[in-house]
């Protein structure tokens, strides 16, 4: 996708903010009913819709239920088939681990085992991050030979661990069971060239059984998503933007960090992300801003909660909006139906306003309005093209 | 375009139904009127629109008028372009010819020619199907050496030849030469690899002419459409289905076959096709049922009866909605309009119903009202990705 548009780039100081709520597309509560989006009260959002261009995006294909990551991919103008992204590098960027090329990251769960080593809790009855920040300088102990094994942790039950070393490779099956009352399975190779860091992981995951012997409730791991550092090109090689990232969450940080976006560290909630993206406004071009509760409410099953998230964004809107972006993209980075309680293949709605879009018959901001919009169901990749077109950030192509 | 869901594939037993009224879509009878599917009473196709997502689908591509087994291919999830089936497989998986890899196989028509050789009639003057099938019978008398030769009667003066033994190919051009007052053409190779194969079928024709020397239409043969067997993964392969075809015409069982489904053999009519849906639910997690003679009708330039045939459908609906299918799509392999008495590479309207879809304001199934659907116009290989997604077989893509 990038390729003919490389030639064209005209960086300009023209400002594009994409909003992103996470999870936004829905599903009905009942046969014949309305989606979150289509019941919340959201005048903001539907007069702004009124002066877009609108329409709903597949982030990876028909079909596909995308993951946070590839969904965010997507909508930074990345292919994300192009770049898989394993769990654990999401998981060790979002907490700012510095992780090089070769290094293999894990994302690793501390869970509860019984007497004879059956999980009973996946998440160790959910300790607090303190607590596990506790046990992750205990792992600090964990000696490997030629191995430099850093234990991190994330939030909560969630921590990360880095192998760094020679010959090590993500060809390692998750040993998370997805189950309780059966044992953690053992780290194998899904390929030859995962066999020494499967070892690795094997040794790792002995010694730290027996520092953790004496924990409660946290005496055991489990260990997901081994993965390498993809190699994207940044946004700043692809589209010549300055981009800044405004999350709170760690996991939108990291992946906002592959793909070479600046990343405010410490931000709390709405307004936090408000006075950042104004205070940062004449030092980027491109602003990425998450809000996270929409999909948390979605996972929940709770439509209503839900509803008020999407509200809350609603009320938040003039924050941005004062600032007069010149580019203004609102949309989710997948569906999270809350009937569903998890993510899903259905497309998402997006507008996309600005001085330069031609406004669409769309009055309101809704997945079945927006299917009466310009651009019917595109892939999701297409919004940064047209974010980049809409800033005159792209030359004429051709005589 | 498989490619990306089969690391996603979960096989369930959620049941998929795909019926299929053969050249659905049609064209209005007089200008400002309606087409045949618009003009139908269809209060059940119109009840599950409602609930159902709607749009239209390109078999092949824009512009392209699909024959029966690439638009079915499409419908089955694959890129028929891809797979490209010759005349001569379609005509002998057609009369369930047992083809094995290797084997070629071509299309016959018995003709009449002249004291010079020249053809006067290609067709024979329409011999019936009985005396292709004695003529045919005669033919067993062609000995070829190391060659096994089968010649089996299809349908009027139409028949089918194939050719078994060793090094044989499809590489050969038609012997046909698509008129009259000329000798047919002599099987010429179109690549190194058919030479031996041209001139097994030199051998077939001079035989040939020589027992059908006193036969009166029928003195002459045209062959076209040598081909081999494709070689097309199965749909277990590429999508971990157990798929079951309740088909009535022999071509649609063939390219069933051709994709690995299992096929109901003996199955005359709705009624016998909607018990045999009934009975073998348990067995398979994917129905195709095809319904002929809406495409039929369209050929004859019938409008009327090809209404009727619709609404034929409609009234049987209930039979197969009586087992809560999981995702039922209904749709054509292309449309056949009334008057234009052929194929034709107008989009066909689908329907994808079931638990999982958000519904779209289409409230009516035909042509036009489906352009007002989810998914505009959409390649039909698509349908098989959704029908994938609703019924549960495809997880999350990316952490």
């Amino acid at each position: 996708m990038p390729d003919v548009i490389q030639n064209l780039l005209e960086p300009n100081d023209k400002k594009i903010v994409l909003l992103v709520l996470d999870g936004l597309g829905g599903l009905p509560r009942e046969p014949g009913g309305q989606t979150e989006l289509e019941t919340a009260r959201t005048p903001n959002l539907d007069a702004l819709a009124a002066g877009a261009e609108c329409g709903l995006h597949l982030p990876i294909g028909y079909g596909i239920t995308p993951g946070s990551a590839p969904g965010h991919l997507s909508l930074f103008g990345y292919t994300p088939t192009d770049y898989p992204i394993g769990r654990g590098v999401v998981a060790a960027l979002g907490i700012d681990f510095p992780m090089r090329a070769g290094d293999v990251a894990v994302r690793m769960n501390f869970a509860t085992a019984d007497a004879q080593g059956k999980i009973s809790d996946r998440r160790a009855g959910r300790i607090p991050t303190e607590k596990c920040a506790e046990l992750c300088a205990l792992l600090a102990a964990v000696k490997i030979p030629s191995v430099e094994v850093s234990v991190r942790p994330v939030k909560d039950y969630r921590a990360v661990v880095v192998f760094r070393g020679k010959g090590l490779s993500d060809r390692v099956h998750d040993t998370d069971p997805q189950a309780t009352g059966v044992k953690p399975l053992e780290p194998r190779a899904s390929a030859d060239r995962g066999k020494k860091t499967a070892e690795v992981a094997a040794e790792f995951i002995r010694q730290a059984l027996g520092i953790l012997a004496k924990q409660k409730p946290a005496n055991a791991v489990l260990m997901r998503g081994f993965a390498e550092l993809p190699h994207i090109p940044s946004m700043k090689e692809l589209f010549g933007l300055r981009p800044l990232a405004l999350a709170v969450y760690p996991d939108y940080k990291g992946v906002s960090r592959l793909v070479g976006m600046d990343v405010i560290p410490d931000l709390r909630d709405l307004d936090h992300q408000a006075e950042a993206l104004a205070s940062s406004w004449g030092k980027h071009d491109f602003f990425f801003l998450h809000h996270k509760y929409t999909d948390s409410r979605g996972e929940d099953g709770d439509f209503d909660a839900k509803v008020a998230e999407i509200q809350k964004v609603d009320a938040f809107l003039p924050k941005i909006t004062a600032l007069k972006p010149d580019v203004l993209i609102v949309t989710g980075d997948h569906s999270t139906p809350a009937v569903l309680k998890g993510h899903s293949s259905h497309p998402i709605p997006f507008l996309i306003h600005g001085a330069a879009v031609r406004p669409d018959p769309v009055r309101e901001f809704g997945e079945r309005a927006c299917l009466a919009g310009t651009w019917g169901v595109i892939p999701g990749a297409v919004l940064m093209r047209l974010a980049l077109a809409y800033s005159g950030k792209l030359a004429k192509y051709g005589a």
